[in-house]
């Protein structure tokens, strides 16, 4: 995470006010997760038995695409859009919520999805922790 | 629009159930709406003024960001995961209305803002309406 | 595209020099051909013979993520940017060809890909058009 | 990079003739890459000397949303897009390339933009390093 971390704390803006752990640990875990899902959608279409993992990829690219742009809308911090970041927050946690519960039915089958389904509850937790500190 | 509801209506899921027109019309603003923002951006970091319109980039850029992910979310219908698309779709209304309320504010000023406020206000609109049909 | 265009004549920056037509008619060509990719992989995935279609979704997702970037790319004028510009429309390029190829084999029994191959070869032509008159 | 290893070892591709350390290093650079260029672009728009930084904002922005998609082609294994993922990769390095030159012009003055020169120059390397080893 440190880069993440090196970013906030070298902005113009500076920091007093802003819970920077929070920040950037959930900065970390949309990239993360939109990472892992994007791998999960393809290992899941790989599979021999596709046919049954087709929700899970469906929801594994929504929550990919989500998380992407939540990670990129945390990033930036010059002047205020705070409306717009908690109610990507929120759709954040629900695409994550979504595509864990998903995944975690086939974790003891494909060990790809048990690590993203605990990737996604990661997510999911980092974004209830951000909305609770920005109210 | 035409390759966009080509492609619903091409989609193995049949179309009984689905307002068509707006889903399309969604995507359709969700992608003009993310272009325009890019763009627009790009035009306010040209502009001299360019320090008065730091946060019109900052709103567009994460306007531009939860339009793609909306309008990629909106194009998939395998399986389903109506809970994140309607939070997507509450995300991206509210993002589209904040960067519309800075950009008129400069529409006067700047053509480019407010040629995005349009595409903005078509947008929020959008979403609004395909939120009303799908519950 | 009339978005677009507004969008090329409204920036700062002077449009001599500049083939705003072919400009204009790649970055539609780049969302369009992303809409239609990501909506291509979901229709195939939702194919009862969605085994035989996986390398077709992978090239759709492939497709549709280097269209994205390179449609924000292209929609950018502030500065200068040339190398990176054109290695991303010969990357385009290269995945709109991919993707058409693998799109017309199943055009026949899939007119979701009929489609989408046409959308792939309008945008890979596209690219080619403004890579020659570029340098 | 846990979760990415991870993810690459439990895909139903087996990993034989996979320098899966490479691949590893080379995403996790996209991602990280995308992150700090995503913030660096924010930070420098919300310096006080921001008409000299435009076009790092610009080589910023551009840089961002190659690497995301080059971190998302690489995540995929199914099937095979050699083509394309070689094209992306050439694409990558040279935006970072770009992106890094100009950062370490204002790396002295600006501590944001010595921190995103070093990701950039880490995302150009890992690029060339992959490159290399996929012929």
């Amino acid at each position: 995470m440190t880069h993440i971390t090196s970013m906030l704390e070298t902005h113009p803006n500076d920091t007093s006010g802003l819970d920077v752990q929070k920040l950037a640990a959930c900065i970390e875990a949309c990239f993360q997760c939109a990472q892992t899902c994007t791998a999960c959608a393809d290992a899941c279409l790989g599979e021999e038995m596709v046919t049954e993992l087709r929700n899970c990829i469906r929801l594994n690219l929504d929550c990919a695409d989500v998380c992407t742009a939540t990670g990129h809308l945390l990033s930036r911090r010059t002047g205020s859009n705070l409306a717009t970041v908690k109610a990507a927050l929120e759709a954040c946690r629900i695409a994550c919520a979504a595509c864990a519960a998903e995944c975690e039915q086939h974790a003891e089958m494909h060990e790809h999805c048990r690590v993203c389904a605990e990737a996604c509850r990661r997510c999911e937790q980092a974004c209830a922790d951000l909305l609770a500190v920005i109210g």
